[in-house]
């Protein structure tokens, strides 16, 4: 049986933990969230849909004797009002988060927990370095969802320039879940055809692109105030892939050692976390700001570790 | 190819439509909201979440063009602020919602949708009358999710007691999806028997549980001030029901003759939607409650109307 | 993760194993036969379907070390061309499979299997006692599929009856999944109502739904000389009810100690297979018919083992 | 609601259409074979399986009059005996399926048919131009699953070398789904790198790989006389397109003018077909291959035609 737990129930916990019920990705679902009131109005609301749903699901809320026994753990705590002032502190989520995550490492180093941390609370690549001395896990057993959001992000406005659907774009954004990270262009292809040669036969321009996809981050979150569902959908693909063993390759925050951080680039992920690293033939200029986006996230952590 | 509409990009709405892309249920949604930024926000929320979806679905924004041709239409409309305050008005949605219902109704009418509507906006059984006066479908092509939600949660509050899934419990709660609905508890039954013969032999009490049904909404109600999940998951179903013309009996709402209204009670969904009533065998106490609550969705349907 | 071993790849073990494979239903499953190139090219033959799948599932073959790690395990043993001849021996199954689930019991008991075993090896009520002792395992961990398989027959025939799905329609055929079994007429309900009302109030006889129950399953033999979509529908929906721990009711041969058999009545399938017995309020030649069935099983079982 | 008719229930055809009931993935399945009781038998094996399964679905058999309302046909329509004699006559299956697939073809024409072929029936390419010419439907309505199938084999072979999933490895075997074919080597990728990179820094050898891939498709032939999971796999995949509107790349055989022939190239596949064809950067020695499997497959058409 497949048990998973969820780590805060806001807006991004919430859509990860329906979307893991409505779609029958898991036996045993553990919600937790501090306030009681909100995990256990979920957690009914939950129940109550089993009988009109294809697949039963068991739900239980903030039991931490189970954790032990859980195989997959969702991070999805944060408190996504902190971005929704004028000037956001870019250290704003760190700050916040950080205790959190240092509670929850240390209490799944105690009872011996020996799963997969799949994790989206932000700043995504600093939270998994704390998550994974926190818990003394291996450090392929913690993943971040880094930018496989924002390459799905990017397949989307580049179908949209193309007319084709997201699922016939392939290609990364690498680097920080955050600013610092780009788009390897070198890697992207579209109707089998890398999408430069494409751009060079029309008036496509890349650029163009680019703005597309940081647009659409925004236009989410001025519309709603959070993003859930793109995020949540990343998260489950990956609970799905550890399930099943599926050693698919992803663009995720993974531990590079000759970065040494954690910062998304292709990995092929399983059952035992990250079970093998891939090597992008990027381009010198992809290489250098991969650097600097690596530069940036060992800044910010630092920071906000000190 | 299945097309659905989903009207309202509330709580309720969007849990609908996240609920269609991610367990792969539809190929075009239609999302209608007043609120542009919201509904722009979601639906390319939706888009993101395709390149890591197990199933592609087509997501299209306020598209009044498009309704003639979708198959079915799911009525999410409503403002669930209007409850949340000190001493809710009964009549305050209905008095909301019902110019809003008028207009889609004659929208329906005037492009020519001859699909189903499933109507979840409150007050249900007064809603499913005036959808289908204001588009002049059949009758039978108007259902209500109804008891549907309250059916599950008696089976999710039997379930509780006597330790077995939700999926175990059969039986009905009916009438008015209100205050005048009632469990018919003669039609409840636990591990092949009766519930009031596993009551009689225990120190398990009807009351008790009837009351753990209404506790339960509350419970997600004031935990999270809004109530969700188990909704779209009644209404998802019937979307099922519907395309796979699955001919389920469940507990809707649906026009009863006998009553002159739409009320909740046992009826065989399928394609062209109601397909056939069902006549349960109900105690004279059970026929009265019903009278009772349908007195009740006339008396209000009335007073809103006038 | 969710693993699931079928024991022999006839034409019914190869359909479950194709229904856990598209439907996604298990992580890692494992295929036994003593044919071991029809084995091997099953497997390969699953393995090259998964890059067009929606979900990854690892298969193995042959792999007697991994028993002791499984969940649960189908047997599908069985050779159905006994079946296939003028006047087939009614033991001929049980002398050809006692052998081969005596020899399968043992290398469980051996191993330490811990799981839940569903039997689909006729004759069911038989070899589901036979696996229960050879395993040493607690007779609740040992399901056979019985009437699940007859009661969805049932539900078939009279849904064509009444023109709406078999979805529509409950109850159950009791006792052997062989000749002795009856449909228990009492416990048959169609929109809402005891199917012998409505037969009263028509033309429609039980004893004509009866034979098309019965007619259903030669119809389908003599077209292919075997059968297996229906079983294995049956056999993958006790694999979810005991991964989802979803404590359902199903019809299912399972251990009576008042008739000291394994035989069909409703039970609660969960996790720990079964989790409860159901008491169904039968009549008195319901009750007689069941004690008959229950006999001939016994009969047959001391026969096949003497 | 998804409309799907399957052409032939052999082994092939009644795997595609188990696969289609048992992941929910068809609304109206309608199965078509000149064996009536074969198809009466399949027919009714998937009725009695409704109750137990997630999704309902309706069957039909035989019903010519509904052919003009299906989305979408799989035909599945062969004589799989054709090829297990020692020495198998390569035009025997062309010989044999010409005439059937004639019939077919001006049947659509007849009845107005203006859905999507989906056409697995062999040789794949040659009956694909016999089904356009005689349903006169324009080309792009017309999808061979071609090396659909074989690319997927030799994700699996080559993944087995790199001990990834197949999902983790990209690439195309080309050209026609026969002896002919050919991996375009260029364009296989794993761990985000060319193959023939990886292979340089290795002891592996594409021609084993290549191998290894031939050998697959014969291992499962031997061991059960046909192979039908991992084709059915293709073929559903392409259903799901289809209906999504998923527009994704997939190598399939369309009709590519420059060869005047339908062959297997990347393509992307939508509600109306093939909705775009995707230009690969091949090597001078790969499209040397491709014209020469262009050729094979002119000549064998030509030849069965005449």
């Amino acid at each position: 049986m497949r048990k998973v737990a969820v780590l805060g129930m806001g807006n991004v916990g919430a859509a990860v933990a329906h979307h893991l019920v409505v779609a029958g990705k898991v036996d045993d679902l553990y919600l937790y969230d501090t306030n009681e009131e909100k995990v256990k109005a979920d957690a009914l609301d939950f129940k109550d849909s089993m009988n009109n749903l294809d697949h039963f699901t068991n739900i239980y809320i903030n039991d931490y004797d189970a954790l032990s026994d859980v195989d997959i753990i969702v991070s999805a705590l944060g408190n996504v009002k902190l971005l929704d002032v004028p000037n956001p502190d870019r250290f704003a989520e760190l700050k916040f988060n950080r205790p959190l995550v240092l509670e929850w490492g240390a209490r799944l180093k105690a009872c011996g927990f020996k799963g997969i941390i799949i994790n989206i609370t932000n700043p995504c690549d600093a939270i998994c370095a704390l998550y994974q001395q926190a818990s003394e896990l291996p450090r392929e057993h913690v993943i971040g969802t880094g930018t496989l959001l924002d390459s799905a992000r990017l397949h989307r406005a580049v179908s949209e320039v193309f007319q084709v659907s997201p699922k016939a774009v392939s290609g990364y954004s690498l680097g920080e879940h955050g600013d610092s990270q780009f788009v390897a262009w070198s890697t992207v292809k579209v109707f089998g055809k890398h999408i430069e040669e494409l751009c060079a036969d029309s008036d496509i321009s890349l650029p163009a692109i680019d703005d597309a996809v940081r647009v659409g981050g925004f236009t989410v979150f001025f519309g709603k105030k959070y993003t859930n569902y793109a995020i949540s959908a990343a998260a489950v693909r990956l609970v799905d892939a550890v399930f099943a063993d599926a050693r698919e390759e992803m663009p995720v925050s993974n531990y590079r050692e000759e970065y040494k951080t954690y910062l998304s680039y292709p990995a092929i992920v399983g059952r035992s976390g990250i079970v093998a690293r891939c090597e992008l033939p990027l381009t010198d200029e992809e290489l250098s700001k991969l650097q600097h986006s690596a530069d940036t996230i060992l800044h910010k952590t630092e920071f906000g570790v000190s």
